[in-house]
């Protein structure tokens, strides 16, 4: 690589996600804690089974990936005449849509990509595909930019020497910056130090103990991983001062579609008196859906619960019942932290615009 | 094997344990669902392994255990005067009352043991090795007769085609007999048929997913299992009729020591209206406790949680917390399912008496 050519220093990157040499490389998420593994995604197969499969997740970053996925596959369109150039981008846009269904970053970052197109009105595909480039780079630098202002925003919800609770992985790994809610207790952590995060594992995928738990300890944050099932005794035998998580899709009423195991979290602090949280960017929320029932649940195959690894956790052929995500209603959330602001139940996205 | 001189068939067994050739035979709950493995356990140390790295777990099948436990530690003193064989017993039951801390059966089933050999008024080491072999099966037979009692006194509190979540394993793996919670299940598919059952995959262990599916499939009652973090969403989307769990440990006032996440559940229970219920033998009862603050709850090693077979779910040094059982207050427990009746709120089993 010609350092003059590319100046990689200029684009935005982050620890685990970033554009280079027209390939889009990421850290396999799926092989944390044991490995650290980068990958070169070189081809728009590769970015979608990467997406699907939880190499990289986390609805921001998946925001970022599929931004760059476009780039991964219009790459190589470049020589194309314009109508055909769009064509394909229309085909890699639905492709890279279909990916995931819940998250509502990965619809919002391909419509970025698809207004550049939209309002397009010069006839070179190069010119078109420099502009592609730009608003993926946008897309991410804004990422970074809008998980400091969380971080900043939602700090001081938590009091010196916090214990706080939280689940799935919604820090680095799971953004283009510091992170959601694990951005916020980091920043907690520098202001007025937190005395332990404790760190649901989060099954299926175990999110919290593979990604949360390493976070923590590159971060050094204090931090114990507990079962999912532990959290609510957790909270009955020691004060716990809040719990933060990340969001997948925020109704306009503030019912916030999150990793499964995050309403019966919410349920659990509410019997508790414990203020639940949730941060995320603006972008998040959908204002097109009135409340949560909207909300498409993806369904995960059953061997991501009855299998791990090459082992089996259930006899061959076990029924599951296995939603990627549920829905915690706005009355359970005593605040929504976002890059424009903290907002309090009761919630009204619709009118708060944008 | 001479079958003239051992009457196998007389002697109490169950699917997954039995004495035989003066060894205990027990299934290795521990390589399910995969293999189905029997081990012959010949001394104390094996026995005592066996309880404490779960081989054989749940609280009445602990019992059983371990009233085996002493027959192995004590069948080949028989040739030693009376004072040394009960120096001997003394020693076996000391060492398997502490390999588990929080179930009462362990310490009921011992203190039975116990009483046969301060009731023993003859001088010959052979004939209170007899008793003790008979005390030993008394305390399994019981427990059979038990199980099928607290299956039909159970069975009624749900609807025909119900919906029940479960969690852990209490069925014929965790007792002598048809289980207790799982018991109450079967008997209540056998009456009106059982729409789902919903098993609880129970974490870290993996005794929902591994066990509670393994004996579904096994009896053909129908199951799903989810993941701990998903119960509360399910009782959020689909109408379930009931909960029921075993308990470890039953204080006076009803307070439940159970398998850490029964805590949760039953809070989310209460949430959603789900009636809640617990099925046990009354020897679970603890009289000694007022409440269930006075319940010790063992925690386990951190590999339990962070590592599964040698796959590592958490960076290698990651903290956790661990706690192998919780309590569950009793105001949240609508009724205690026992071979003598069922128990509803307010509970009062020091004025119950036995």
């Amino acid at each position: 690589m010609n350092a003059f050519e590319t100046p990689v220093a200029e684009f935005p990157r982050s620890r685990h996600l970033w554009w280079e040499d027209g390939t889009l490389v990421l850290l396999d998420q799926t092989r944390l804690p044991d490995e650290e593994k980068f990958l070169r995604l070189n081809d728009l197969e590769e970015v979608i089974e990467a997406i699907y499969k939880l190499r990289v997740r986390g609805a921001p970053a998946i925001g970022i990936a599929a931004a760059y996925g476009i780039l991964v596959a219009m790459k190589n369109e470049i020589g194309k005449p314009l109508p055909l150039f769009v064509e394909e981008f229309v085909h890699a846009r639905d492709l890279l849509f279909n990916a995931r269904p819940t998250a509502v970053n990965l619809g919002w970052a391909l419509a970025q990509m698809a207004d550049v197109v939209n309002n397009y009105r010069q006839s070179d595909a190069r010119g078109l595909y420099d502009r592609l480039e730009l608003k993926a780079f946008a897309i991410h630098s804004e990422d970074i930019a809008m998980c400091g202002q969380i971080a900043l925003n939602g700090a001081p919800l938590f009091p010196a020497d916090a214990r706080i609770i939280t689940h799935c992985n919604t820090g680095f790994l799971a953004t283009g910056g510091v992170g959601t809610a694990l951005g916020v207790i980091a920043a907690a952590h520098k202001n007025r130090g937190v005395k332990m995060i404790y760190a649901d594992e989060t099954r299926p995928l175990l999110q919290g103990a593979r990604l949360t738990a390493w976070e923590c300890h590159k971060l050094n944050l204090p931090c114990k991983v507990i079962t999912d099932g532990s959290a609510a005794y957790r909270m009955a035998t020691e004060k716990i001062d809040g719990i933060i998580v990340g969001a997948d899709r925020i109704a306009a009423n503030g019912d916030t579609a999150n990793k499964i195991g995050t309403y019966g979290l919410a349920v659990a602090a509410k019997a508790h008196g414990v203020p639940f949280y949730v941060a995320a960017p603006y972008s998040t929320i959908d204002t097109t859906l009135i409340d949560g029932s909207g909300i498409p649940i993806e369904e995960r195959p059953a061997e991501e619960i009855i299998r791990l690894g090459d082992k089996n956790l259930a006899p061959i052929g076990t029924l599951v019942w296995a939603p990627a995500f549920d829905v915690t209603p706005a009355e359970l959330i005593a605040a929504i932290v976002t890059e424009t602001g903290v907002f309090r139940y009761p919630y009204d996205f619709l009118k708060a615009g944008k």
